[in-house]
Order: C-alpha cells, then sequence, then structure tokens
C-alpha cells in the first residue's frame, strides 16, 4: 500500500522532489565539484529562492549548516559570550537552552507548561543577556508563539540580539524578519526534503557581534564561524563539501513555492489545519493538546488521545496514514500530524475522516 | 554526451548508487523518522559493513559527522586539550593544524614540501603533545604516506592518540587500525557517494580521553561531543537528524564492496594505478607530482603537466572524461585524477590512451 508521511518531519518528500532528483542524477549533480560554476550557480539559486520566499530583508545572510541542531550549537559560539535567555516550552526549545550550557554560557530562562507558550506579560530579561532565544513551533507540543511576540520583544529588548527557531513552521510562518537577527530550519520539515541539511539566517548584527567576540578572543568555532562561512557565502561557497545534493533540492523546490506562491501555500495551510483541529474537538477521545487556539502551530498539529495513541497511530499505519507518536513522555499520549505544504487538502480531508470514523 | 567524473571527490558515483537511491525512494526512506527501528537497522548496518570493509578492532566505534572536516573539528574539541602535533605535506594536512589553532590549542607540526612526506628520520615529536595527526593520503598533491610510518610512529609514541585522515584511501587503504585511534573519510571520495557525510572512527583511549576532558570542564561540543554522540549510537541512532539517506546509501555501497570483495577491488586499484603513473611517467608532458614510488597515493594520482594542465583538462572533458585541476597554488600546473573502486579498468584504460595520445 502506497503511505503518505504526516509525521512532524523527516516526513513526506515534496511532491516534486523526485523528479528534481531524477534531473539531478541526469546532470551529475552529486559528481560535480564543490568549487565549480555550476555548484555556484545552485547555491545562488538556493539562497535567492529562499530570501524571497521568507521575504528576507536586504542585508540578511543564508548559511547552510547539517542541521537545525548545529545551528543551535553555531549560534552560541558565535553569539554569545557570556549569557543566552531562553523562552522554554517544549523538549526542543530545552535543547537550545542545554547546548548553550553544555557550551559554558550561562543560559537563562522562561518556562511555560508544555502546551502553551511563555507569556509575554510574565517575562523578565535581564538586560545583561546577549540574546534571546524564541522557538516559533515547539515541534514537541505544537505551541505556536504568535508573531506579535516577536516584535514585543524586539521592542523591548532592542540591543539584544534575537535568535528565531522557525524549524517547522517556514515557509508558512508570516515572520517580520527585520524584528529578528538570526533563525534556522531544516529542510525536512516543511520543505519536504531529505534530511542532512540546515538553513541558517544572520544579519549584520549577528556578523558584528561574531567579529567582536573573535577579536576578543573567544573562540567562535573553526571552518563554521561566521566569518569563515560568509568567506565562502560572498562566492557561493561553503567551507566544507557540503551536501551538495540537498542544496540543490532544497533550491528547486524553494523555486517551486515560490511559483505556486506563498498566499496560497499559506491559504491552503490555514485551511487544512483548521479541518484538524476542528476534528480533534470533535471527536470524543481526541482534543488539541495546545488549548488555547491562538498558540496552536498551523503546521504541527498534536492532538491528546483520551485511550492512547498507539492505538489510534496503528489504525491510520494500516490504511496508509503514517502520522508521529507523541513526543518524549507523551509519546502514548498524543499524536502529532504534520500540516506541511506538500501535504494535500484531499490527503488532510480523508486523514480527517478516518480520524473522524475511529471508535466514534 | 555521458560524462565520467575522474575528480577526487565529489567524483562518479558508486555504480550500485542509482539502484540503491530507486529503491530508498520506492521504501519511502527519506520520509522514515530517524528514531524507528527501520532507522535503526540501516545505521547497524552502515555500522557493520564499514567496520567489517575497513576490518576495524572490536570496540572501534563509528560515529557519524557532516563531513570529514567536522570530523576535524570534533577531534580536536574532544581529543586535545592543550598541544597536537601535525604532520603537514599540503593543504588537507594543514587545515587540521589550522583548525587546531582556531580552536584554541597550541599545533605543533613537522612539515614537508608538497608531493613528499614527512620522514620519519626527521621527526621529532614532544612528549607533551596529546595528538599526532596523521594524512594518509593528502589529496591536495597525491602524497602518501607509508603504513609502515604509522606503526613507528605508534611505537614511539605509545601514550599519544594517533588521528590518521584515510578520507581518499579507504577502503584500499591497508591500514592496522589497532595502530590508530581516531580516524576518518568521507563518502563523496572512494565510495562514491552523494557528498554531506562523514564517519568518524574512536576507539575506547578517545572514549575515555573524550570523558577526562569533560570532567575537568574542557568544553567538547553539545550534540557532537562524543559522549553525547555515543549516548545515540548505542542505540543505532544520532544526536540529530541526520543525512538519513546518505547513511543508507552507504551501507549499502559498502555491502556491495564487502560482496566484490576488499582483496579484488585493492587488485584492480594497484593495476589501475600502476597504468595511471606508467603513463604519466611515458609522456614527453607529464610526470608525477611524487616523485618518491613509496610515497604515491594509489586513489589520488596527480601528475604536473608541462605546458599547463587546462588545455589537457579541456581535451579530456571533450570526450567526457572529467578529471580534477590542481589544487591551490596548483591549479594550472597539475591534473588530478582519482582511482576510485568505481572506475573501471576499461574507464582507466581509455583514459590512459587518451592521455597518451595528447600532444606526443
Amino acid at each position: 500500500m502506497p503511505k503518505i508521511y504526516f509525521t512532524p518531519g523527516p516526513s513526506q518528500l515534496y511532491f516534486t522532489v523526485q523528479e528534481h532528483l531524477r534531473r539531478a542524477l541526469r546532470e551529475d549533480i552529486p559528481s560535480i565539484s564543490h568549487r565549480s560554476t555550476k555548484f555556484q550557480n545552485i547555491y545562488a539559486e538556493a539562497v535567492d529562492n529562499i530570501s524571497a520566499l521568507l521575504n528576507l530583508p536586504s542585508g540578511y545572510k543564508i548559511l547552510f549548516t547539517a542541521s537545525a541542531t548545529e545551528a543551535w550549537e553555531r549560534i552560541i559560539q558565535n553569539l554569545v559570550e557570556r549569557e543566552s535567555f531562553h523562552l522554554v516550552n517544549g523538549a526542543f526549545s530545552a535543547r537550545f537552552h542545554e547546548i548553550s550550557q553544555q557550551l559554558g554560557r550561562t543560559a537563562l530562562s522562561a518556562e511555560a507548561a508544555e502546551g502553551s507558550v511563555v507569556e509575554m506579560s510574565s517575562l523578565l530579561i535581564p538586560e545583561s543577556t546577549e540574546l534571546i532565544a524564541i522557538t516559533h513551533n515547539e515541534t514537541s507540543t505544537g505551541a505556536r508563539q504568535p508573531e506579535k511576540d516577536v516584535e514585543s520583544i524586539r521592542k523591548a529588548f532592542p540591543n539584544q540580539l534575537i535568535a528565531l527557531d522557525v524549524v517547522s513552521s517556514v515557509p508558512d510562518a508570516e515572520i517580520n524578519y527585520n524584528h529578528v537577527d538570526t533563525a534556522y530550519f531544516s529542510v525536512q520539515k516543511a520543505f519536504g526534503l531529505p534530511a542532512g541539511l540546515g538553513v541558517w539566517i544572520v544579519n549584520d548584527r549577528c556578523i558584528e557581534k561574531s567579529a567582536q567576540l573573535q577579536e576578543s578572543g573567544t573562540i567562535t568555532g573553526s571552518y563554521h564561524s561566521i566569518s569563515a562561512m560568509l568567506e565562502k557565502a560572498v562566492k557561493n561557497q561553503t567551507p566544507e563539501t557540503p551536501n551538495v545534493l540537498g542544496i540543490y533540492l532544497l533550491g528547486r523546490v524553494a523555486g517551486d513555492m515560490l511559483e505556486k506562491g506563498l498566499d496560497q501555500i499559506r491559504r491552503e495551510t490555514a485551511y487544512k489545519s483548521a479541518m484538524l483541529y476542528h476534528t480533534y474537538e470533535n471527536h470524543p477521545r481526541l482534543r488539541a493538546f495546545v488549548t488555547n487556539p491562538e498558540q496552536r502551530s498551523r503546521t504541527t498539529t498534536v492532538a491528546h488521545v483520551d485511550s492512547g495513541s498507539p492505538e489510534l497511530i496503528s489504525y491510520l499505519s494500516s490504511r496508509g496514514f503514517i502520522v508521529g507518536s507523541g513526543y518524549g513522555k507523551y509519546k502514548s499520549d498524543h499524536i502529532r500530524i504534520a500540516n506541511f505544504p506538500t501535504h494535500s487538502k484531499e490527503q488532510i480531508e480523508m486523514l480527517a475522516d478516518y480520524l473522524s470514523a475511529w471508535k466514534q
């Protein structure tokens, strides 16, 4: 039976990926030199298409890491000399907080219960903090930090750098990147690509801060310090031999999304998301884990399953619909259903029908 | 015209890769969870096949990085508190030396002219050194450190860790890994795979050293410290979402190589290598850049071209044979021709014929 993956990443491949992969093989993309003009064009296409798709302000640079996890490490190494501050409301925001500690920084935090977000009214951030880390979509719980909160934090803390995790929310997320200094995502989520590539966005303030740290003797890493990456990025290259095929596929898929139109993608995402939450709310055994509708992720929906999730996951799996289990301690209590651009309205409707039919 | 890539990596894909890729897509490998049993089996297959292919002693662990460049950084972070020592004879061995400096360590070196290797008779390594870095195959020049030198260094420095760069020499390299504590390679060289994955081998002494450093307060990284990687590796997993497709393909290709037999691969490599060097030596305008035959790489052959290499590269390219230019300052003086397991005897014979016919 053909399967459709609604897992929150890795997930179903974007529907054009196989075609791009065939073309990549015909054109020997995996064999070309990462110092060739052909690679430079591939790099430039990816950067241009992502910049356009996310509507990045001019001057924002795109760098490639191996994963969003790597971006966490590089952000702390390059942008934090002593102290970072983290809004923590789930496993992934907690992991970034932990990485800052592992790298010897003072990592402060404001915590919110899982399934909710840190409320702006309760947020106290010391002025000594150098970087404020916000997770737009906490993929482990499906909680979404409202976009206006990012703007509020920026207004209250104009001197701090703001790092925004958009791992599972781009390109749907309506972020004004003028309020963000650095952001990052990985390609196996909403871009529907094979895992093994991260995208790290930095602005001039990040570049300056990293240079300052280097001048003052702080070790900002080696081949993936911002300065080392930028030195190659201006030539549309990377310091190391990168995931060339991944960068090629990302550029192509971002191009497909541009062609489809982000407005269209967002309308569809909103429609499919509403349908999923409506289904959860009208099912006697399901409920949206995030109770406040303002804080619900549109792209990674999470439902609590009263009788436990394994039976439902297996029921859907036998119909070819692969959904995610809960994360960590919620493994057997939750289902996580991704709502990415590759998931069609028809697929989500069919999934919603199966959910509705289950044990009613 | 179909092209064959003899570039020293990225290079021609191993001839079974496209078939494995098709199967991976049919089996939804890019969509499966990196925490699933299916992924754990893929991980175990890759580790088992590489361990068998390289004949690793029991207890040696295989970890996955994004590149060999990343392995350089992780080795210094995890295994060197103060001082490393590097045998430097080209751009890549020099880069490892530089990374140690960038990470704030005292990086000592013994240098040899490009195209040669550091002679054991002249090697003075202080006892204070914690790690000795040797490059088996300096891919920029085609110089090969004789395998027996690794054993000599081990005997003379039993208390130091030995790191061996086997980036472009595995699986052909006849290394006794009992004399090596850590080794690393990337998959886009002799394994003929798309770039974006590194393999990092560590033994118990590395694991102990990294634990010591952590206990004494040295920062060994975050998600890719040896302890963080091992914690997941024992479950056949990685800390981050890795290049799942890359690990799958590596396991498959390593399996294909095991089936073919390493002895057969080595015999063919030796035969093809002898043919290439014979061609260089008998051509009025070519000569092997490495003058000492004992120090010539079998897998990355480098020739000096008297009249400059661009014309020859373009002559071969017009026949569908893509060879590498020289590295760095030798860009227009050298050709670099890879001799990897995917390059058949017939292909190398044809390439040798074209070389012989050129401007004789």
